[in-house]
């Protein structure tokens, strides 16, 4: 079942302009990122859901002019911590003990290692590791696309800094990592669609070690 | 549906090491990762699939002693490739031809454009591209097994250098990047199971540019 949203699912190359996706929809494909799992639960990424028009088109102008950010109807953004801080880790931490009810000494000091890794650590490594579990969170995404059957465009071509611009990211302590336009596919003006979908040998993908 | 299972997954930390995953729930979960888009259709990792009980022994003492590792009945080992090559990105340019049965101006110009900026690059710098392609996959595996009902835990406190070096993956142009045990949770003796899934609030997970 899973198996055949993956396989119904292509990176769409025409969206048709006069087709939105239901908020409804928007909604739940939203949920499955934010249930995504990340490392220590601290989600280190938000995603900006981009429906004006005029905002779509200058992000489409720093991504090479990739039409479907604007002949879709929602684009999401999805921007990682541009690093770990304490007050970042402490609010989640903070958060887990106010919504179960009770404070763990496992867990607590489970959050002072973290205190003493992350924040001291180089902002770049802090921002890429948070980039890679926005990437969890992106896939959850497009999948959940695909069981609404609504397409999506994974992108990664563009220029973050002119995006983190647009969007005044740097203030919110992000920086934009990957785009997700949604909408509906116009197929009979999209080379992709009717291509098959080419994934490397499985031998060359897969080993074991039995 | 996908909401569901998402709901229904947790980073299990007590597996019954009496229960093995049947090799059906294994291939699936295996095949929603393959299927799993990614940058450029490169799929730059491999998943290594670790079934010996000396070699998940080995692995589980350069990762903190965590348990699941062999307490599951199977170790999946997300690696990314250590860089782009031209023989790597050839590679897979050709078999898309060879499969789809045909060339094109386009895609041949869109091969020139990596090859022209991807092998040049810093190993580290396509070493870290790779990674997150990864961790799409590692996500697809992810919520896969929650749809075959398997438990698995998510893994990145583990040293990548020992792994590296217990499963041979330099000399395979491999380095580690995430493990994932799968196997059935021990409930009873679990003590994660039956705490709250807690997620950010979702107003500073998702905004909105209307």
């Amino acid at each position: 079942m899973l198996i055949d949203k993956l396989n119904w699912r292509y990176a769409t190359k025409k969206m048709d302009p006069a087709k939105a996706v239901p908020e409804d929809k928007v909604e739940r494909i939203l949920e499955a990122a934010h249930l995504a799992p990340t490392s220590s639960g601290l989600q280190p990424y938000e995603i900006i859901v981009v429906t004006n028009p005029d905002v779509r088109a200058k992000i489409r102008d720093a991504a090479n002019g990739q039409a479907q950010i604007t002949e879709g109807s929602h684009l999401l953004v999805f921007a990682a911590w541009d690093t770990y801080t304490e007050e970042r880790i402490n609010k989640v931490f903070d958060q887990v003990n106010a919504e179960r009810g009770f404070t763990n000494e496992g867990w607590e000091n489970y959050r002072k290692m973290l205190l003493g890794a992350y924040p001291p650590r180089d902002a770049q490594v802090n921002f890429e590791h948070a980039a890679r579990q926005a990437y969890i969170g992106f896939g959850l995404a497009i999948t959940a696309a695909a069981f609404e059957g609504v397409d999506a465009t994974p992108m990664e071509g563009f220029d973050p800094a002119k995006v983190d611009e647009i969007l005044g990211l740097k203030a919110r302590g992000l920086r934009s990592v990957t785009l997700l336009p949604l909408g509906y596919r116009q197929a009979d003006a999209d080379w992709l669609v009717n291509l098959k979908k080419v994934r490397r040998p499985k031998d060359q993908f897969i080993s074991k070690v039995a």
